[in-house]
């Protein structure tokens, strides 16, 4: 059996991390500043409109610590529109005043262990919805990337089909008991990145991310089979918090 | 059972690394140093005042060594409420001469190893008290994450929970024998940060986090199942300390 | 059996990593932007015409997210030629406003696994074809640098010719299957860069990039044996769009 | 057995590696540099009669290669003395044509392993000689940060008292047999900083320490169990070497 | 047996790996430019005596990608000598335009498992050629760091004598059916630098390295026992192709 074939692939994801220059921000006259205001609020404006058309989706969190200070986390159709999205924001005035912090290439994926029955299911309007999905504004975010562990005899890869449907169909279920509280989007990056997946979640409740996490840990998938990155989590910045958090 | 539910959570912590930017801060002008201190002096009396009314609280600390030059632990109610902290501490004058160094985000908390017989844990006044600590101002402190190894047979998460209660509960004893020498602040950070665990130590003898330390590492617990990230140690910084280390 | 005297040699690549300097670019002049874009002009000119002359191939694309902005993957004859190519880049204006970001030195190679029979390969046009291969202007580029694993069990270098032959096999026909989807480049850097390998795939269909390396690892010389280093891929970039990458 | 109570310890030591950055100092003015060597002169003359007094030591050594140009190693009866003293040092001119390259804290230690019978130990005149000792002025340094290995089968921290000490009396019987050769400083650093410990080699030979480590590498307590960091060695720097190597 | 007694030991190495930069480089004028080259001409012609005399040698090589533009490689009697030659470097115009990318302190070694029968092998011309060579001034150079693992069951440190060199015997005749297509100085780095061996290799077909370093990976002491750290690659550098290197 094609295992890749079993996967279905949605809209591309850029996780793109910024870290404001803060002194450079301070040392801008208030002019300069105001121009860079106003092609954050053009861009902001515009990933809006995106959305609202249904062409993609894009979520704008603060971080916290210094590991950045924002991110963009973009949905859209194609690479070339991602690539085009970073090469706007690089040439504006505004990117003059960040500093690259960290970036996530990856695609929306529902995996194959979830797969049901027949027919093509990219007919599915719940499934397109899940593959081009409109990004909550929950307050928080978390994003991790992971990997399926290949140690020895701990080797995701090298176990049957049915042992890691079985194992998937456990960890699920502790996912679908975090419904209502916590919204998860699962990316695939084998091909794109250095992992081969990120994990967004997405929640009101802060506690909510640290308690699926560590609940999902002690689930044989995560416990002998994951292997994680660093951890990003953050509060939703609209456009009026993002100005707030930028005035001086 | 719910490993997860069974842990209680306080308040959220940001550990926040700083060096100073020598050259720059020799290189200001005595006015612009003065305004710069004015400004650090500011936020340790804000802290101190939100500590006082029990909002939050506090640890301000040099750091030996070149990994940085000095360290604000902050606990909050919320990651909004930290975040902000930062934000603000960034648009200050002082920020320009100080370089980031290295940050933590995690939330205090109570494990659920330890956790007694029945009733709502947190109307317990003794409880509320852990979760939602006044930072000690001992002489030293040293702050280290960790986490519990998962590598093929010493996999922590594979173990059951009666096994690991044992083990956590011999870990304990240890560290209840330093009662009175070493205070310990817990503080969780699954889907958080990098690590599954930041341990802040504090103590008025500095040898004590070596003993303490060294003697746990015997302990199965550490032994087979701890990983260490960096360690930081540092001496109480106060007003008073915190000028004169900066004044040239 | 001498391994090393059944693998077959080609060019020489160099995947050269640059970012733009976007604080720089747009400090600069109009005029001196515009030398920098002659200069690009005339490098691009001439690695076609070197491609053109079959003394050499050179791919251009960009590269999505913060590892890098665009690659130049060049092949040629020797490796006094790619370091000639990389200083001549390197004295420009252009290049000025330019910041590496990774490099990889390898050789083009067909693998002693694939090794038919009797006669001088090298006589052969097809396989000289492969070993000094025109680059393909898909839409889209993969490259990632990969080792096989010597961990305790898992060995690929203690295992038998014959079973490497096997795995190498089944491995071959994933790859096989991916035909007229996927071109796959695979060079051979042992004794010349960091990885054993480094594998470098053309598609006009970024997700087949995914289904390929994603089916591929669960074959059991991925599986078992595949170590992978960073994932980077990119868009097609031709004069065109080149120069409107870099238009401000 | 309470481990850490076997253990002594005596002043604590800061490694404080820099690199000098020569661009800077090439462009500085006459009289700056004068000024800076004057502060350099002043600092040497003060740890030398720090050391005098028997208050702590001090060893300054260049670095070969790249990692460092110097390190200044620093023992002292508190952490506090340590932290002033590289404060002290950042608030120099001199300072500002230095790079950090690398750091370590941690304390000198007696090791259990080879605790003797009954008394105060620190009533003993050799043992605090050897807890508080005047740093050798020999010719070259080595110095590198280790842990104890606990990786599955082979976990130091599992092993019994009897076979660690076994092990450690035939490790000891090595060392002893450079005695003469190689003066050997070994300092704790459990609690901090990233290491379990550092040592401190000093020889007016300089192949002896490679001959030392090499031979000790055979030894089971290494071999198993040894983990180490980077190596720095170097050349014994007296005021007038430390003067000759910053003349332009 | 000693291990250690039994290798012997010549002259000192120092991999001095730099980049230019090129930025600065362009922008310095004609008469800085002329005299860094002049001094650049001045130190390779001191090298060159050092040669002739028999107290050292020394090889420059420009180095292939990112990772440098060219390399220094000194041999000298003693570590002063290697620490004044890069001061020396480190003082002058030229210097100021390059940037340090990675060097390895290390001493050239013959190892006991070559050993011969009796008599003080430092009385042998031939071995006394080997362990202070002249080196060669072959088109190409590879550099790698290495060591023997030492993790679980393959663990190069706790086998007996006799199965290392027998083992070495058979890595060995690898290298020799290599002579006078490759030529290799192994130069030791325990106690010296952070890993435990150096490779330079040198010939005039660049391809010969991966030959080499391929074949050997399949000799059981490299596959099962070799670590490997990064590799550089470059081109012959006299002086008048440094110049060309340099011209703008």
């Amino acid at each position: 059996m094609n295992e890749a074939a079993l996967t279905l692939e949605g809209w591309y994801a850029l996780h793109d991390f910024r870290s404001m220059n803060w002194t450079a921000w301070r040392e801008a006259d208030d002019e300069t500043r105001a121009v860079a205001l106003e092609e954050l609020h053009a861009f902001l404006q515009e990933w809006s409109s995106v959305e609202q058309s249904k062409n993609g989706s894009t979520a704008v969190y603060s971080v916290v610590g210094q590991k950045a200070d924002f991110v963009f986390m973009h949905l859209r159709e194609t690479l070339e529109e991602l690539n085009a999205l970073e090469n706007a924001f690089n040439k504006t005035t505004f990117a003059e005043y960040t500093v690259k912090a960290y970036s996530y290439v990856s695609v929306v994926e529902l995996s194959n262990y979830l797969a049901s029955g027949g027919g093509d299911p990219k007919a599915n309007p719940e499934v397109m919805a899940r593959l081009q999905p409109i990004l909550p504004k929950s307050k928080y975010i978390c994003f991790y990337p992971m990997n399926k562990k290949r140690d020895l005899s701990d080797n995701w890869y090298m176990l049957s089909m049915d042992e890691r449907r079985a194992m998937m169909r456990s960890h699920g279920l502790i996912g679908r008991s975090y419904a209502g509280k916590v919204k998860q989007i699962i990316t695939g990056s084998v091909g794109l990145d250095d992992w081969e997946w990120g994990v967004t979640l997405f929640s009101d409740d802060a506690l909510q991310f640290k308690k699926l996490v560590y609940e999902m840990r002690f689930d044989e998938v995560s416990a002998r089979f994951g292997e994680f990155g660093s951890f990003y989590v953050g509060n939703l910045l609209n456009e009026q918090l993002f100005e707030e958090m930028l005035k001086l």
